[in-house]
């Protein structure tokens, strides 16, 4: 058989809100996800993956930008990512390498700062930075809010809400209406936003709710596209609301919920900010035994869909011939209390909420004897950009030297990083060093007791 | 006495390399320095004030733009200040006080961010990115430094130096070869760079060596300009090269110089990054007897220089009326091992090197009781930003919403730090914090043991 050279494109998958323990290759007991167990199968599966911050936005700037929360400065949603700030895309794009988005980022644009740097929002250096660096084939960060005077963003932005009235949803915001909704006899909207109503069916035709209609549109992309390019496959799902079509809403029960990971002695003694979580409406609400059986089973059918979704993602990419020359990356940008810690929603640094799943198949003949292996390393998500700079040819040598030739300067938080090497034995990290004639090199390997990353990653 | 409202305007004197106890009013037993320490009587002295980094450059960007290296990612000398970042002069722009530069800031432009985001040098904004947000009255970092093909940087472009050849000094370089060379008597050049001519008088007459011309610059600027405004009168000395002209190249000699602060032991254990600056040439020619009292002279003569050069500036204010309405900051932005610990220059975390002078002068009446007042508080050179932002009238409440309301995003490290408070007894910090129905805010005495800064600032 020939040998598969390195790959020329990179799918990159990430969900929004999946624990890294629903997945049945991370060992659920109930949950079965074959697929996404046979990408793990395929490729190595990471153990000890981490997000920067376990709200979405600040994750996914983290993971767009290469570096930590502190240094970019999106701390929380709907902080912008500054203009300026370098991205993904503009790593790629400089190696040659396009960068898409299909789905979600949670980007909120830096408007203040583009109008102080008379940035155009129309041009493509605006466009670009307004989208975090991506160039977009479809944004939907889905969660299209209506208040007292009707949606909060307006719905003609929104692609999927197009689609859905296309195929015949009614109502102001058929997302809301349809994909996150169940309905009575009476033809009254059951809204996903009650977790009451998290046992209903989500009033729409499965094939057109959010993950297959997301999936699909990847497909498109990849068809259209030429290569090399990174795809940011992102789906909103499994993240509230809490609902899911037939057949999912009714394939799991009480039986099939873990327990809650929480001891009484954790809530008397939480520190105030814990606490002040715990007592806030949702953590009393995951706190009670009855919303978690109603929430519980509807978030692991979301994520059955997903991986279903996954699977038919996975055999078109082998009919297409995409799973020979594409790398592909599965993860989640956080996890979910779930009534864990006394606790719902995410925003603190547990396992259940930092702690991703991270799955990295790579084609290449190279990374054949990593196949089906576990890793136990502690990787970041902020590892992910080099890694896919090593796909685009960026980094030929991991030395200091090399990241300066890229641009990397040696501030930029991901130049002091290693990759996450799925592919050989290497684990070693380049971090530059001052030196009288100026800028040297060390290389230590992580154990290393005088490693300057040890104590602070 | 008609009381004194809240002063217009800002005077940020910052010298370079100035260590906090080379000042009499800091303590030092032979260097009198009475224009200083009057106005150390006048206003506030800090006994524990930290600079963000010991290098020029990061030190400064943090000082410029209010947050930590970590964060602005400017993290040593040459790396730009990224594109983007928000400065003192975008804020006090925005608060209605303009932003002057005279002297140094050590700014690497981001030229290439800037291509990227199709911004023209030549533009108002462009010119205010590249100048770290300064609107620039003059530019001098010194440092006209010349290689093997000639001056490393275009003296055109180095107004000081058209000053010198106006003068009458001659050469490519009269910045090297009279303000910071001494001469022999056959008219020989003596390099202010080699330490072993420390002891000459740097061949210049006083008033034309680069301290007192800053200051006549300096009040050039505040003569023509109209408040409100800040002026940043940015020294270059006492940083080397150690040459001062006469008469203070003799004014101190080996009784005056301290002890240095060493040990052998510290020596023999040194972590291995200490070790590699300690018995790297700067480190071990500081560790020689003969170099430190070579140097320590010259060095203590440049502080006397600028010492004289702020009581010519403090008078001149006194006459013209600026004193009633300026407050004057008088700082630095790192200190000088001089064979301390066995080094030399700056670059670690020794008192030697990341202590700062800080003297804060108000005019207003509600300063009074503070006068001549010794202020023993941790604070830090990002905290000049958000005071700053206060006498600007950016700042009327201290609360999370105010800072928000003056377009501070709570990821700004600047908004979670105390303001340096010389006027009242406050001192109180304010940070956002999450709270289910958006930002609440949470406020902390620095003392208290829940004080989220308490363990990481």
């Amino acid at each position: 058989m020939k040998p598969k050279p390195k790959p020329k494109n990179i799918l990159f998958v990430m969900f929004d809100q999946l624990r890294w323990d629903y997945l049945s290759c991370y060992g659920h007991p109930h949950l079965k996800t074959p697929n996404i167990d046979r990408l793990a199968s395929r490729g190595v599966r990471f153990t000890r993956a981490y997000v920067q911050s376990p709200i979405c936005g600040p994750s996914r700037m983290s993971t767009y930008t290469g570096r930590y929360v502190h240094s970019h400065g999106a701390s929380w949603n709907g902080i912008p990512l500054k203009v300026g700030e370098m991205t993904m895309g503009d790593h790629l794009r400089a190696a040659g390498m396009g960068c898409w988005l299909v789905g979600k980022t949670h980007m909120r644009a830096d408007a203040e700062g583009m109008r102080r740097l008379g940035l155009d929002p129309d041009s493509i250096i605006g466009a670009r930075v307004a989208e975090c660096g991506f160039d977009v084939f479809e944004r939907d960060d889905g969660m299209v809010a209506i208040g007292p005077d009707g949606p909060l963003e307006n719905p003609d932005d929104h692609r999927y809400s197009h689609y859905l009235r296309e195929r015949g949803y009614a109502g102001d915001n058929p997302w809301h209406d349809h994909a996150n909704s169940g309905v009575d006899a009476a033809g009254n909207v059951l809204s996903g936003w009650f977790m009451k109503n998290a046992a209903e069916a989500a009033n729409i035709e499965e094939p057109d709710s959010e993950t297959p209609y997301l999936t699909r549109r990847a497909m498109e992309f990849i068809e259209q596209a030429s290569a090399p390019w990174l795809c940011h496959l992102s789906y909103i799902k499994p993240h509230w609301p809490y609902i899911v079509p037939a057949p999912y809403h009714t394939m799991y029960d009480t039986s099939h919920i873990k327990p809650a990971v929480r001891t009484n002695e954790e809530f008397d003694n939480a520190h105030p900010v814990l606490k002040a979580f715990m007592t806030s409406p949702v953590g009393k609400a995951f706190s009670r035994d009855e919303v978690r059986e109603a929430v519980i089973p509807a978030y692991m059918g979301l994520i059955k869909q997903c991986d279903d979704q996954i699977g038919l993602l996975l055999e078109w990419l082998d009919q297409t011939g995409r799973m020979d020359d594409t790398m592909i990356v599965l993860t989640s940008d956080h996890g979910d209390f779930l009534g864990d810690h006394w606790m719902g929603e995410k925003t603190f640094f547990h396992d259940t909420s930092v702690k991703i799943p991270l799955i990295i198949f790579d084609p290449s003949s190279d990374a054949d004897a990593t196949r089906g292996t576990v890793c136990d390393e502690l990787v970041e998500s902020i590892d992910l950009l080099p890694t896919f700079l090593e796909i685009a040819g960026a980094i030929r040598k991991p030395s200091a030297t090399s990241w300066k030739a890229s641009r990397w300067c040696p501030s930029c938080m991901a130049g002091r990083k290693a990759r996450i090497v799925t592919a050989s034995s290497a684990n070693m990290i380049t971090l530059p060093l001052p030196s009288p004639s100026g800028w040297g090199s060390a290389r230590a390997r992580r154990s290393s007791s005088w490693s300057p990353t040890g104590g602070t990653s």
